[in-house]
């Protein structure tokens, strides 16, 4: 697979709750890891003069904006309103080709409208899509949508599965069996949407379809691409987080005090770390004309990092338009 | 609180995966444990032979039924060929005031279409919903609907918020602070039929409405009674469960063949049993004119145990009587 060489990435600095210190830190650790990468941060004007002070390197530039956009911006509003904003700007130079691909930390709904509305949509693409990285016992799985789209007839799921498909074979090299998200794998099994979901997925032959999975599989590795609507992924992504915070929390207070949690300790590190959000951050948004990725807001440096680290894999492959032509081609 | 002093609990046998095994070894737990219970287990014709010949207890009655529906019976399916099986025939006991309760790990919309069919919904409530705990730090919460209901309008979401209301003030003791699931906690946030409910939940006075909850908070215990519809309540639960047992295994091929891991075998085991679904068993279908519990199909016996216990519980407490007066008075 041909990569593009030298890759330059376009980050939108506002959105991440941690504010410029923790992406001025991915920033540092993609600069060490990564010599091919650049990098262009655009921020407020009081985190960009911090910033400036912070980098020499001249892989990194950073650019002061009038504005950034409410973490709970709307997509009306943040196209109204937009202009001028860190990641109206940041979208912006990826559009103007002075840049390879955005990270944005910020609403998901913004820069799904931001990304559509300066980018564009692939030909035959309706509405994009986020995907994310699930984890289980031996791989990630990727899922979308992830909360984009939260309202979607059979004919968008049918869009995902093929977007999905398109993506996850570029990105890991074998094309992914797919499952479709019910409450039973049974054929009756649904809502009506998901069921006729299920038939157009399945006529597709190009797609591998496995059938119905329910959201416990999903975490057994049972499936490769898992596609539901935004709502669904959402619950989903979510319930999953707060169920390894409760978990790691009752097992803080179990160990607490013991010889035996200080033994345990590294052991209990790595698996957090093994399931941490972070290292699965960065969700890229599939259908637009450019590379996306929405980080976490709640996101820590490594979690960021991993983000660029996505961002920049997708630009080397370009993505975007292997993504076009295959499935102008029919994949 | 008046209680109802002896609690007969009718027992469909079939649909738990363990067998009579599991529900026999449920049983013998109970009548130890509660002097008040007595049961009547429905079960196939070969499996209420080889419980026959293990209760001697006067407690227990074996009742032989012709048949079992299967596991992925619909409701369609159940009205039409359900006469004569396990399942409807608990039912029909308590229908005919010969038992109090029905607990069942048979098929969630069989039970749904039975339950509605010979036992009635209560004045002013469309449909049954199935209400279930979900473990947090501190205690558990309850959430609604489970499975039951997989298409719902904004009505039934306030009707789930209803029955949900009185019913966990009448298990709980007090008043509970109603969530409804979204993918956001800002007011504009979610599909319409989701912001459509929240202004209906948030009107009516009588309930403690605490806003829009995402899938995460919910395992903090951010409120006590968690409001959606039985998709996202089934992918939020099986997200839990997914992630748990993910987590699980992870420990444990962690901690496999340390010094540590023999220290941490009993804590983990502790950790483990406080999560269990088991634990966590046994969801009140609400609504129907009688106590019914759907219990986890997968269950084991001590699973199957917290059901009957619950089922006890709801009896005593006569909450379908309760249920009804508090809804026919405006809670």
């Amino acid at each position: 697979m041909s990569e593009i060489a030298r890759v330059r990435i376009a980050i939108d600095a506002a959105g991440t709750d941690g504010g410029p210190d923790v992406i001025a830190a991915a920033v540092d650790r993609m600069l060490t890891a990564h010599s091919d990468l650049s990098f262009v941060i655009l921020a407020e004007s009081d985190d960009s003069a911090r910033l400036a002070e912070r980098f020499s390197s001249e892989r990194v530039e950073i650019v002061a904006c009038e504005h950034a956009l409410a973490a709970d911006m709307n997509a009306a509003g943040a196209i109204r309103r937009g202009q001028g904003s860190t990641m109206w700007q940041a979208l912006a130079l990826v559009h103007e080709g002075a840049a390879d691909a955005v990270v944005s930390g910020g609403s998901t709904g913004a820069l799904m409208a931001l990304s559509r509305h300066l980018l564009g949509t692939l030909s035959g693409v309706e509405r994009p899509a986020l995907m994310a990285a699930i984890p289980t016992l031996e791989r990630s799985v990727w899922m979308l949508d992830l909360g984009a789209n939260i309202q979607v007839d059979a004919r968008r799921l049918l869009e995902f599965a093929q977007l999905g498909h398109v993506a996850s074979r570029l990105l890991e090299g074998h094309a992914p069996r797919i499952g479709l998200l019910n409450v039973g794998t049974e054929p009756g099994k649904g809502p009506d949407v998901v069921r006729e979901a299920a038939r157009l997925i399945d006529e597709d032959e190009r797609l591998n379809y496995a059938g119905f999975v329910e959201a416990d599989q999903v975490f057994a590795g049972a499936v490769d691409l898992v596609v539901c609507d935004g709502f669904a992924g959402n619950v989903l992504l979510k319930s999953a987080e707060g169920t390894i915070k409760l978990l790691f929390a009752k097992l803080q207070s179990s160990f607490r005090g013991s010889l035996c949690g200080v033994l345990a300790r590294p052991r209990l590190k790595r698996l957090h770390d093994s399931l941490d959000p972070a290292r699965h951050n960065g969700a890229p948004m599939l259908g637009v004309r450019g590379t996306v990725i929405k980080s976490h807001g709640g996101t820590c440096s490594r979690g960021f990092a991993r983000a660029l680290e996505l961002a920049a894999l997708q630009a080397r492959r370009d993505l975007v338009n292997c993504l076009e032509q295959q499935l102008l081609a029919g994949y």
